[in-house]
C-alpha cells in the first residue's frame, strides 16, 4: 500500500536489506542527475516496499490503450499481495543479476532498467492470473510482454526463483516449460515444444543451468542440474547433470563447474580460449 | 464498413464460419473478464466482419505520432477492400495457427494476442502499398512493425497464405524472398540475401516448409517442398523437396513426414529423441 | 539550432552533400505521399542540418513518460554540439548502410526507418553521456533503445565508425567490446562477455569484419581486420585477420575477400554457392 | 464510408459544393503550410464526403483513455448514417458561421478550428445516441464536450439548424431547453433552468434569435422568433418575438431588426452606438 | 486501498450506502453499454469504497506529462487517507448535487461525469496539500483543474461540504474566499478579491447562499446565511443573511426561502415569473 | 538555444535579473518538493534564458496529434528569435502578474501555471504567425489555446505589454481589437465585434484600463486610458479616459484612480464598499 506515515516507511525499508540498499544508491542517482530525479522519486524513493515500487514501475511499463496504468497497478498488487512467494522470488532475481551480471554495479539498475529482470516479473504476474484461470488477462500481459520487451514466456510456464534474463531479446518459454532455480538464461534461448499435439512438450530445466546465447532446446527433455548449454547449441535430447553440451544438434563436451550459472562461463571446456 | 443493421450483422458472421467462431469465444471471455470486457467489445463484437475488426486491432497497435490511429485504420480498410486475396490469407494464417500452435486454445487468441500473426498482417498491408508504388508509406509500416514486434519483413517479399510465424521475435525476410504456402517460419529465422549487389538474392521457400527456431537461409537458393531446416541451421545451399537439412552450415541429415510445416516436429530424425 | 535564416539553410545544406541529397530525397516523398509529408516536413525538410533532423527524429523515437521528447532532444543535441566526431560517425553510417544494403534506394530511408542505423546513433549518444559520468541517464537511453529497436548495446561499448547493424534485431554489445570502423553486423549477433569477473571480458572486433546473422563472439578475445564470422557461428576463440570462421564452435574454414563488411557475401567459401 | 475509387470520390463531392468548396480551399492550405499538410490530408482531402471528415475529426477531438478516437469514430458514424438530418444541420451550422461571423473567411475554419462548431455536431451525436436510449454514452460524450471545449449542452436539449455558437466558451444549455432553427448564440450564454423539480423548466427559444455574450435566460420560458437578449442580460420572463430586451433583470428596451441572429448586430437600439 | 478479498468487498460497501448504491446503479449501466463496460468496472466496480474509486477517477483526468496517474493516484489517497473529512465532503457534495440537480437521476452520473463535482474534489487534495505546505503541487493542481475543468480554485480558499458546483464552467475562487456548507455556485461565478494588497481580500459566503450563474462576488464581503444572489448581479458590499440581491451593481430586492442553496429558483420574487 | 556551456550559461542569466530570479526560487522548490523536482528541472533550469524556457513549455502545453512539441517549439523558437519585442512583452506580463495579482508570491509561479500568462504568451506566438502570413497555423494554435486555457484571442488582433489576464477563463478578444498597454483583462470579459460586416468592428482599449470580471465591450468603440469597466458590465458606447462606467448598459459612475489597471480596485466609487 503506498500510503505510511515517515515512522513506517523507515521501519519497513529496515527490515528489507535489499530495498534499503536500493533505496540509498537511488537517493545518491536523483542528486546526480536532476532530469531523472521525479522519476528515481516516483518509481522507488517514494514506496516503502520494494512490492509496491515494482508495482508502480511495471504498471508504467505494460500500460497501453487497452488497459490503463492504474488498472494494470492494482491486478499487479493484487498478484504480489495474494502470492507472497512473488516477493521472494523478484529479490532472488534482483541479487542473481547483481552476482552475475559484472556490469551491473548496483542494485537499482536492473531494477529500473533491465528488460530482462522487468519482463520476469512480469511474466511472474502472467503467471499468477493464468494460476487463478484469469487467461484471457494472463495472455494480454504475455501479449504486452512480447511487444516491451521482446521476451516472450508463456503464462502457464513454471520457473523458479534466483533467475537470470540475461539482455533477454529473443527469449521464448513454452506453455509446458519448467524451469528450476538459479538458472542463467541469455538472449535469444528457446525453451520450445515439439509436435503439434498438446500436453507436456517442453524441456524441463534443473538448478543451476546455464543456457548460453541463441541455444534452443526442444521438446520434452530433461537438463540436469549445473548442466551447460553452449551458446547457438540445439538442444534435442537430454543432458545428464554436471555436462556441457554444445554443437548443432548438440553433442556432451565435457563435464561442468559446480554451478555453471552462477560462474557465467560460457566457454566449452575448463581452459579458457584465447 | 462497421456500420451495419442488426440484420446484416448477424447475417455476415453467419456465412463467415471462422468470424462466427472468434465472435462466440469473446462473448465467453468479454463475461469472464470484465476488465478486458470493453476491449473486446470494441475490437471484435462490434464489427461485422474479420476484416473490420482486424483493420481496428491493427489501427491500434502501429499508430505512431506520425500516423494516427484514425488514418491507418482508412489505409488498412482500402487495402483489405481493394485485395479480396488478403481476407483469404488471413483466413488461412488464423487456421495454421490454430491447427499447429498447441499452446493456442481459441481462434480469437492469435487474433488478440499473437505477434506473429498480428505482424504478418502488417506485413500484408505494406505489400498492398508497396505492389501500388506507395514506397514511403510501405517502408513506415516496416518500421513500425519492426519497433512493435520485432520482426523484419521487406514490403516487396512475397509471402503465401497459411503461414504460421510462431512466437516470431526476431524473423527476418528479405526484399526479393519468396515463401509459399502453409509454410512454418519460428523465432529468429531469417531469410536473408546475400552480396551486395541487388537484384534476386533472397531465398525462395516452396509450401509446406518448417523453418525451425533461429534457422538461417542465406542466398537466392531454392528449399523446396516439404523441407524442414534444423533449428540454429545455417543453410547456404538449395535443399532438395522433402528433405531434412541441420547444422552449421546445414547438411541433409534425412527425409521428412509430409508436411512439415504442420507437423511442427523439430527433431531431426523420425524417431523422438529423450 | 533549427532556426536560421533562409539565406543561412541553404548554404548550410549545400556544405554537406549527404544532407543536400537527403532533403532532395525526402522533397520528392513528401509530394508523393501527402499523408507522410507533414512528418516528412517536421523531421526533414524544417531543418538545417542533418544533426538538428537527427535530434528531432531520435527524440520522438526514444522519449517516454519519464523523459519527453523536448528534454531528450537537449541532451541529444548537447552530445551532437560537444562532440562533432558524432556527426562525421552519423554520415560514415548512413553512406555504410547505402553502400551495403541493396535494398536501401535513398539515403533518406535508413535515416528515417532502419532500426539498425536509429539505434546505433541513440546508442552514440548514451556513450557520450557515459563518457561525461552521466551513467543513469545513460542507462535510462540503454534500456529505451532495447524497448524501441530490440537492440542492446552497453553505453560504455566503443563502436567506430561506418558501422552497419542491419535489421538489427536481437544484437547485443557488451560494456567492454570494441568494434572497429567499417563493420556489418547482422541481426542476432552477440558481441558477449564470459564469466562474472568484471573488467576487460567482451571481445575486440577489428576493421572491415562481417558478423553474420546470429554469430554470437563471447569473452575477451580478438576478431582480426578483414574477418568474417559465418551466421550462426558461436566464437570462442581469437580469430586472424582475413580469415573465414564458421561452426558451432567456430573454425577457420577459408580466407577472405579484402573487406568482407563491404562484400556482404555470407557464403563461406570463395565461390557461391547453388 | 472513408474508402471509395477515385471516379465515386470526384463524384461525390461534386453533388456537395459545401463539401467541394472546403476541400479546394484546403488544397490551397496545404501546400501553404507543409507543417500542416498531413493534418489537413488526414482530416478533410482524404474524404469523400463531409460526414466523413467530420466523423474523423471529431473523434479525434474527443477520444479519451475511456473510449479510443478508434471506437467514437464508429459511434459518430453510425449516428451520422441513421440521422440524415444531422448531415443538413451541419452543412447549415457551417454556412451559419459563415455568413455571420466577419473573422471568418473560409468554411473551412470553423470545420478545422472552432470550437462552438466542434462542440455543437458533438451534441449532435450525444443527442443522437440519448434519443435512442444510450444515457451513458450520451452522458461520457457530454463530459468529453464540456472538458475540451469548455461548452455544457445537456444531451437531451432539442436544438434546430443554422446554429452559430460564436467562440462558445461557457456555453450552458439545460435538459429540457429547446432552440429554433437560424439561432446565434454567444460565449458565455446560459439556458438555464430554475427550481429542482424535474420535468420542463428551461427556455424555449424561437427561430432567428440572437442571445448576445453572457446572457443568462432562466426558466421555462419563451424567446419568441426574431428576438434579440442583449449582453449579460438576465431574462427570467418571457420575450415577445420581434423584441429587445437587455437589462438584469433584463426589460423590452426597443424593437429588432428582421432576424438579429443573422444581424449580430450586439447595440441595443436600431442606432449603432459611438 | 484496492485490494481486499471478495468477503470484505462485499462489507465493506454495506457499510457506506451511498458507495453500494453507486455500484448497483453502474452494475446496471455497463450491461447496457457494453463501449463503457471496461471503464465502469476499472473505474467504479472494481474498488471496495468511494475513495479507492475517486482517486483512481481523479488521477485518471489530472494527470499530464508533468506528473503521471500513478503518482497522482497516491498523492489523493494520502490526502484522503489523512483527512478522513474529505470523504465526509465527498459523500455531501455527491448527495447536493443529487438532491438540487433535476438532470442528475443517478449517484454515479455526477461521481463519472460533473465537471463541477470533480474539479470540487480536486480542488480538496490541493488545499489538503497547502495545509501540509506543498504549495508547488498544490499549485500544479490548481492549474490542471483550470486546465481540465476551466474551473479556477486557489488552493488557499477555504470551501465546507453540501457544495454544488452546477456545470461549473468559468467559476473562480479565490485565495482568502471561505464557503459555508450546503452552498450551490453556478456557472460563471467569480468569488474575487478587490485591490492589490495581499491579505484577507475575498468573500465570506455562508451557508445554504445560491449563487446563480454568473453573479460576481468582488472583496471581503459576506454573504449572511440563506441569501440568493440574482443571475449575473455584481455584489460589492455584503449581503444579510435570507436576502435576495440582484442587478449590477446588486442591490436587495426581496427576502429568500428558507435555503436557496437547495431550492434552486432563480427567480428574484416568491412567485414564479413566466 | 538551449546549449551553452556553465559559463556562458551564469553570464546570460546575470543579464537577465527576472530570469535570474526565477531560477533562484525554482531552485528552492526543486528540493522542496522531489515530486516536481525533473518537472523544474526540465521547464526551468535546464536552460540559460527565459525564452528557451517559455518555448519548451508553452510546446509542452500546446501540442497534440497534429503538431508535435519538437514541431511546436521549433515554431516558438523562431517567433522568440525574429521578433526581440516578445521578449520585452513576457517580462512585462510577468512584473505586471507579480505586482497585481496579491495570490502570486513568486514570479516562478505565472510562468508555471497560470492560464493566463500562458495563453497570452501563446497569442503572442499566433500574432507573429499571422503577421507573416500563415494564417492556417495561427489558426491552429487560436484552437488550441481556446482549447487548453478557455481564452479565446483572434491571432490577428493587437496586444500590448504588461498585460495581466487574471484567471482567464472565459476571455474572448476579437480580430480588429486593440489593448494598450499595462491593461488588466480578468475572467470571462469580451472585447467583441458587432455586426457581421467584415472591417474594423472591435473596441480600442487604452493603456492602464482596468476590464473586471465578466465585463462585455462590445463594438469598434474606444475605451480611453485609465478607465475601469466595472464587472459584469456591458459597454456599448465610448468610454473617456479616467472614467469608471457599470452596469447593463453601463453608465458613467465616478472617476478613476490614477492607474487603475495597476490598483486592482473593482469598486465603483473612490471609497471601499463593505
Amino acid at each position: 500500500m503506498p500510503i505510511t506515515t515517515p515512522a513506517s516507511r523507515a521501519q519497513s525499508s529496515n527490515q528489507d536489506p535489499i530495498w534499503q540498499l536500493i533505496c540509498e544508491e537511488t537517493r545518491r542517482d536523483a542528486q546526480g542527475e536532476p532530469i531523472l530525479a521525479s522519476f528515481l522519486h516516483a518509481t522507488i524513493l517514494n514506496h516503502d516496499t520494494l512490492e509496491a515500487a515494482l508495482s508502480f514501475h511495471l504498471a508504467n511499463k505494460l500500460h497501453s490503450s487497452t488497459a490503463s496504468a492504474l488498472l494494470l497497478r492494482e491486478v499487479i498488487e493484487e498478484a504480489f499481495q495474494n502470492d507472497p512467494q512473488i516477493g521472494q522470488a523478484i529479490r532472488a532475481d534482483l541479487q542473481a543479476v547483481s552476482e552475475r551480471d559484472s556490469a551491473c554495479q548496483q542494485l537499482s539498475t536492473p531494477f529500473l532498467f533491465y528488460s530482462g529482470f522487468l519482463a520476469l516479473q512480469s511474466y511472474r504476474v502472467a503467471h499468477w492470473l493464468w494460476q487463478h484461470g484469469r487467461h484471457s488477462l494472463a495472455l494480454y500481459l504475455q501479449n504486452r510482454i512480447s511487444m516491451e520487451f521482446a521476451v516472450d514466456i508463456h503464462p502457464a510456464a513454471r520457473i523458479g526463483q534466483g533467475i537470470l534474463l540475461d539482455h533477454a531479446i529473443g527469449i521464448v518459454i513454452g506453455e509446458t516449460a519448467v524451469v528450476g532455480n538459479n538458472v542463467s538464461i541469455l538472449q535469444g534461448v528457446t525453451l520450445g515444444g515439439t509436435g503439434k499435439e498438446s500436453g507436456d512438450r517442453h524441456p524441463k530445466v534443473g538448478d543451476y543451468v546455464l543456457l548460453s546465447a541463441g541455444a534452443k532446446v526442444l521438446g520434452n527433455i530433461r537438463i540436469g542440474d549445473c548442466a551447460k548449454v553452449g551458446a547457438g547449441s540445439v538442444v534435442l535430447k537430454a543432458v545428464p547433470a554436471h555436462c556441457t553440451v554444445a554443437g548443432v544438434p548438440a553433442e556432451i563436451v565435457g563435464e561442468c563447474c559446480n554451478q555453471p550459472a552462477l560462474e557465467m562461463d560460457h566457454n566449452l571446456s575448463s581452459k579458457p580460449s584465447n
